[in-house]
């Protein structure tokens, strides 16, 4: 079992502070969840800036979700810096087999970085390990989905591309799998409604930094209990939603859900299994 | 009467995936108002990825709200490209008349691209064709309002620039002109609220290029029935706040509306005459 | 005692239009807090932009949270464009003291324009007059904060760095200490819940801003008015707060508070003391 009400009470009790170098899209809501778990965000993407950003932060979130040509640089060089003060280091590799420019740059930080985790949709890590993958932009295609016939071949990529990488593997969805190559939690969390909202995604990745950062010791355990915590707000804000409630009523009841969050109400809740 | 029932029962079917060029200060909403409306959001902007969204994309949605010397480009390449592939383009022209660069930037759009729809308030409208515009920022100036004295001529005029771009106009304000060049649609729905949110217009922008993706053939209606659905969103939020409730919640019903509108509601609410 | 209502109504009345050279993590909080109350907002960033946009407005606010090459030389730009048309200029030195970067912009935005305000935490005021700063990202540090004891000691600071630069110095926290070298205001209005929301630091600056704009000759006691405004506005989302809402429904509450703040509430509520 996982201690999830120890790593909760962690998270909230050392108050992490992550810098992200993150997509403008979902910024605000990463910002607004990394202080519901009681973390704390900066945000920070220039290559004059992130070094020393980087520098004062426990741990770093790099999303590709909206890279350019002044932010690719950055997130290299805050990746560097952060390997070097034994920093961990997350990687979302957003839309990844959407563009060439989103799979080779996702490509390189993994292959230039120590990367404590990478979380994607099955879509954009099938992009990054093997690359058979067809995609529907930054959301997970139909013809990947993972389901009850293809889940243990799902399982036995994702641990061949953690142990490829030294990274924990996190592949989200209806069903999320978690490994470091050796242990699989497979979790039954959430709420169809977390994909109607936008960042969904990057604000998991968000609030995974700030657990492993508050626990970098635990770092497979961290990203299980981040994950479960995520499905299970989405579960507590489907609860809340009314008639005429819909996708943006429910973005604020995720956070909020997040943000009341107990160590015991994690425990309670949570569905999974470790394989 | 313009088959409103039809054309959003279409874009919920087809799920249309929009890719957006678009500013960073309403980016979310207009992210969250298309997963609301049925359709999925790309947000790219960089020069080297553009082509290879656009590519996967059903259309592009150019918002020039934030414009600056490494996204210009990449609206002019993306732009072509959508051009090459028959996908529908809409242009926003945010602040036009505000400053030289935008006015500039949205007449060289407007010149060098075909598009398919151009949406903005009658400023930005006016200061793109004649250039006789006042302006107020990024609002409409009051006295370019649309009122009963001077809708034939703002509809003449609208006509003329439809007929002069081969696009469809669509000028929003208190009442909405939609023309073809032909066709012309008075659309009576909205709220006063709506203005108090920053963003109305972006998120009709977005939400109508998921529209006419959808449904190309019908790319008329399906302005109307976009602006229409975005007035009567507007309506049924004001129908929710309570005394306390001011713009920020306002801001999430007006999702909410559209999250929840079906066909039916949006034919039972509109208000709009055919010219 | 300050003429809050006056101040108030003013904002209301003027609909002063504000640019803002901003960071995008919170931008949208900005804009919808300066439509809240009563003002307009216009963002814009690219050096070729500038200087038309903040012509047209009628004062600039400048925050530095997500800084970059590219918008520095604009917030230089623009500054200068303002101060030689009369506008006020509001600083906030976001992150000052956690990278050279920011420390370094802040300092030479600071020497080289005619600004009518800086307003930051406490650690952020410190990093830019007399260095001595400890920091924690962009949150004020522990050791840094306001209290009893070290109150005088505070306020003798803030007069001596208002003097120096001829601006009104804010420092926001638990208590808002405000000077203009002369006159302190210090404000106990606020609650404990805005430290767990992103941006209530910067959306108070983007409505100090147009406070300020909408009333120029009452430089101090505008800048004070907004303040107790924003505080009085936590107070009031706190009230509205459910058992199970959270930090992003506390957002839209504090939007929503300051939407319907009347002159005459914000009379009744306010909370502060002038020496």
């Amino acid at each position: 079992m996982i201690k999830l009400k120890e790593i909760m009470d962690n998270v909230r009790d050392r108050a992490p502070l992550v810098h992200n170098i993150t997509n403008y899209v979902t910024v605000n809501d990463c910002a607004n969840i990394l202080l519901a778990c009681g973390a704390s965000p900066i945000m920070s993407d220039d290559e004059g800036d992130v070094e020393d950003i980087t520098s004062i932060c426990g741990g770093l979130n790099i999303n590709i979700g909206t890279l350019n040509k002044n932010t690719i640089p950055s997130m290299f060089l805050a990746g560097r810096r952060s390997n070097e003060l034994g920093h961990p280091v997350l990687l979302d590799p957003v839309g990844a087999g959407a563009s060439r420019l989103r799979t080779e740059t996702a490509s390189a930080l993994i292959k230039e970085l120590k990367l404590a985790v990478i979380r994607g949709n099955i879509s954009e890590i099938k992009a990054l390990y093997g690359g058979s993958s067809t995609t529907r932009g930054v959301d997970a295609d139909a013809a990947d989905q993972v389901n009850d016939s293809n889940i243990d071949s799902v399982i036995s990529f994702a641990s061949a591309f953690s142990k490829d990488t030294g990274a924990v593997v996190a592949i989200t969805g209806a069903t999320d799998i978690i490994t470091d190559g050796e242990k699989v939690c497979c979790i039954k969390n959430g709420d169809p409604m977390m994909s109607r909202v936008t960042g969904t995604g990057c604000m998991l990745s968000a609030m995974t930094a700030a657990f492993v950062v508050a626990d970098p010791d635990r770092c497979f355990e961290s990203v299980c209990a981040a994950t479960i915590a995520m499905g299970l707000a989405g579960e507590v804000a489907r609860s809340r939603l009314s008639e005429q409630d819909g996708n943006s009523t429910y973005r604020n009841y995720l956070i909020d859900a997040v943000c009341n969050m107990s160590g015991d109400q994690l425990e309670k809740g949570a569905r999974y299994e470790i394989r």
